[in-house]
């Protein structure tokens, strides 16, 4: 038997969809399903007439690979992917390559990629966005590892991802984790896009009061502006209109305001406050789906807490127009704010990621294309050490032009009573970025004053601690039982328990 | 030598001022230190003609104290509890009791309840709060663990604690790390008061142009009302009229606005996200340390972004007013969210926590002290199941009355461009929770459109998915190389990445 030259383990409709894929491309394929059932039904059906060797051990689906052997794994994520590694070991060469292709966690990856090389494997972790359709015609596709592992790969991950103007949707990312860490953030970036999203929503329809053809005709015509076209805004505008047959009403008044989530949101916010960089827009969508998610206790609360009416005065067109501005400068602050998680990360963990290139591979096959992200590719391909996208000519320019809007539909909504926190965390995100003086010198005294932690001073170097007060009278006829004093704050550094 | 009643190993700050503490209020204590040094001195200074045992191996420690033992580990948290825990464990007897009084992870304290009950020793976690002055004098006491390991030990923690009109500020918070939980989340609570009055003296200094006499001012009445009279505010009030002597100016204005935390605050976030619990406020407090600790960056940002001149127009007392009611209804917020984040945790980890005593034992001792848990304490006395603190009469009522002058301050804050998340983020989860219907039916629509992901209605039961587009001429016309088509959602589930 001639060897197949990309083996894929795991017929679950991804590893299906990737693996005929790279098929369809020109590269001979093996594939390997736990319960053989799945195999069957595979080979005769969707892979029918191609050149795909079912194999049915593990034994023979790793015989029938040309070496090095390239088999991506396409497994849940977690302890699966550990198994599979396991069942492969003793039956590879050195120098065959592991691609894991599920969406792990980087922690993860980095471990596996630990393990494996010393021994002789090569080891790919590669993120894949675009769902199945994506992994039939073409995924973005997000592979991190050692880069002469990643050679190996190329000429076939090239031809299976998304094609836009300016090549493949993929790109060697980085080593160990970064694959995984970089489809980790474009996932929360698309949680913070989908939430900007239903706030603008919000807006369109509970204070404009506007029906769903003109919801439709309005995410349609952002969809047609070089800035907001997205496929998020896309499929938007493709959902007003959509209508159920039963009831002959729109499916989306009908459908459950609790949203779902399967982690890697929160992952991306739990990791940034690891590294210390600061994410509020993407936050504020994750805590909005679990705000949404106490459907029960809102529709009781709502009897209870009332406020205002939640209808615009002002004039329609005026606000439709500041909404969208507002849409945009807050997707502005959110991607800001990824590409600056990614330039931590990149630091943190010696990705070297090339953040432009990172934004290329995003304008096709992933749920977060869209024409802005060649902006970004651009902002960093002039300046690849920009601190933040905000200060990228372009988008500083267009947030300068639009900020009054967006101020005013902040507002608006205040006086309204409807929520826009990821319109808000990113207007406050702009406006603490661009302040050369924060209130947190007050803080840093209070953290002095009760727990002796010291602070620097803007007018000399070094660290200084302040007695701020001492027991008197006044201390005494205070709320407070026990008045603190200020100390050494070397003696008060070592306490287990100086508070914060 | 008679036996001594209590035993601490480990005289920094904390140690030695909850040896004398627990001494002073009748109880013979022995002590030891890894430094015999730190023990001199110790024994030559501050525990002078004091009943104290000063011991200099740790079996003549452990030999010293009257059975069962009761033994205080104050180190540093992490591995030197375990190390000092490892010492003692062969030189122990069944019962014997080891409290670990630092601010260890509740994780780790659950980690030691698991491995040291089953050998017969008893562990208690011991939250303590108050810092030097409160170890010393009366701090509050949050010990988790065996309820009867407590038993022995409240006869001593009832004395040392803080003492406040309605008793000491000690109970048994529930078993494993609920006392360590307990204390996290007293510290979380901290980060959002801090970060709330931060917010407030931005808006009265720099909105309002006051002097650090007004500020004074402003702060010690806010301190008089029945509402904000706490040790956070009445600090505040202090700091504006420390003096700089070198420079004879307002010390606070040189102090350096770059927050530094020591990570109770982020454990907070990080398990509210664990748990699926939404506090944005204390959230958005952490996240502006995080913020203000990039001066550099917002220095350099500050000349490039500019935004409104951040003067305010209107009548300064009534600003100075509504700033107060913002302040008052942030803070309900956040403490809202702590007892939900706690409530929720007491389910999860089956802790079983008394909301009105928690409340009540915050009272004196600890940094958030303040008049207003009196209240908190009223309300979940009366209802133990209050959903959320916001619903309480009381505090429903006093948001009700002041949400006009709230929404005011947040409608200024956006268009004065000073950043004020910790208040928007708390009007945000009010707006949100009282809201019957969020927009997140369209984040549902979106994730069924793009990634199969079902959906469920309001007006049938059971899970739904729609095909709500097929590939088609429009389709073909947009920014979208890769249109996702709808499918079977128990396919694409299964997909190890479905998008989210």
């Amino acid at each position: 038997m001639t060897q197949q030259s990309f083996g894929v383990i795991g017929l679950a409709v991804m590893g299906e969809n990737l693996a005929l894929n790279v098929e369809r491309n020109g590269f001979p394929i093996s594939v390997y399903n736990r319960t053989p059932e799945k195999t069957d039904a595979f080979m005769a059906q969707r892979a029918q007439g191609k050149n795909v060797h079912a194999a049915y051990s593990i034994e023979d689906f790793v015989k029938s690979l040309e070496r090095p052997r390239k088999i991506l794994i396409m497994v849940k994520a977690g302890a699966p992917v550990d198994a599979v590694i396991n069942q492969l070991k003793p039956l590879l060469d050195e120098g065959d390559i592991i691609i894991d292709g599920g969406n792990s966690l980087f922690d993860d990856t980095a471990r596996r990629t630990r393990e494996l090389e010393p021994e002789g494997f090569r080891f790919i972790g590669m993120g894949v966005s675009g769902g199945e359709e994506g992994a039939l015609n073409g995924p973005s596709l997000m592979p991190g590892g050692t880069k002469s592992s990643y050679e190996y790969l190329e000429p076939i991950l090239t031809k299976i991802a998304a094609q836009v103007d300016d090549g493949p949707c993929v790109t060697y990312i980085g080593p160990s984790g970064a694959g995984h860490y970089v489809k980790m953030v474009h996932n929360g970036i698309e949680y913070g896009d989908m939430q900007l999203i239903a706030e603008a929503y919000d807006l369109l329809k509970n204070a404009l009061g506007l029906d769903h053809q003109q919801l439709h005709e309005i995410f349609a015509e952002w969809n047609t502006t070089d800035e907001l076209n997205s496929y998020l805004i896309e499929i938007t505008a493709d959902i007003f209109t959509y209508i159920d047959p039963d009831i002959n009403q729109p499916l989306v008044d009908k459908i459950l305001d609790a949203a779902g989530q399967k982690g890697t949101g929160r992952w991306t916010v739990q990791s940034a406050l690891e590294l210390g960089i600061s994410i509020p827009t993407m936050t504020a969508a994750v805590n909005a789906r679990i705000m949404s998610s106490f459907k029960k206790e809102r529709v009781a609360a709502s009897e209870i807490l009332t406020g205002p009416s939640g209808k615009y005065e002002g004039d329609t067109k005026t606000f439709i127009n500041q909404i969208r501005d507002a849409l945009y400068c807050s997707k502005i602050c959110s991607y800001a704010q990824g590409m600056a998680l990614l330039s931590s990360a990149s630091k943190a963990y010696s990705y070297d990621l090339n953040l432009s290139e990172t934004a290329r591979i995003w304008k096709g096959g992933c749920i977060i294309r869209a024409g802005f992200l060649n902006k970004i590719k651009s902002a960093f391909k002039e300046n690849p050490e920009l601190p933040n996208l905000l200060l990228a000519p372009e988008f500083k320019q267009t947030i300068l032009d639009r900020q009054d809007a967006w101020r005013e539909v902040l507002s608006q909504s205040a006086k309204l009573g409807i929520p826009v926190p990821a319109f808000s965390a990113s207007l406050d995100y702009f406006d603490s970025y661009r302040r050369d003086r924060l209130p947190q010198n007050l803080t840093q005294a209070q953290r002095d004053y009760f727990g002796a932690h010291t602070y620097e001073r803007i007018d000399k170097e070094g660290f200084f601690h302040t007695e701020w007060t001492t027991l008197d009278e006044e201390t005494l006829q205070t709320s407070t039982p026990v008045p603190l004093q200020a100390q050494d704050p070397a003696v008060v550094l070592a306490a287990p328990d100086a508070p914060e």
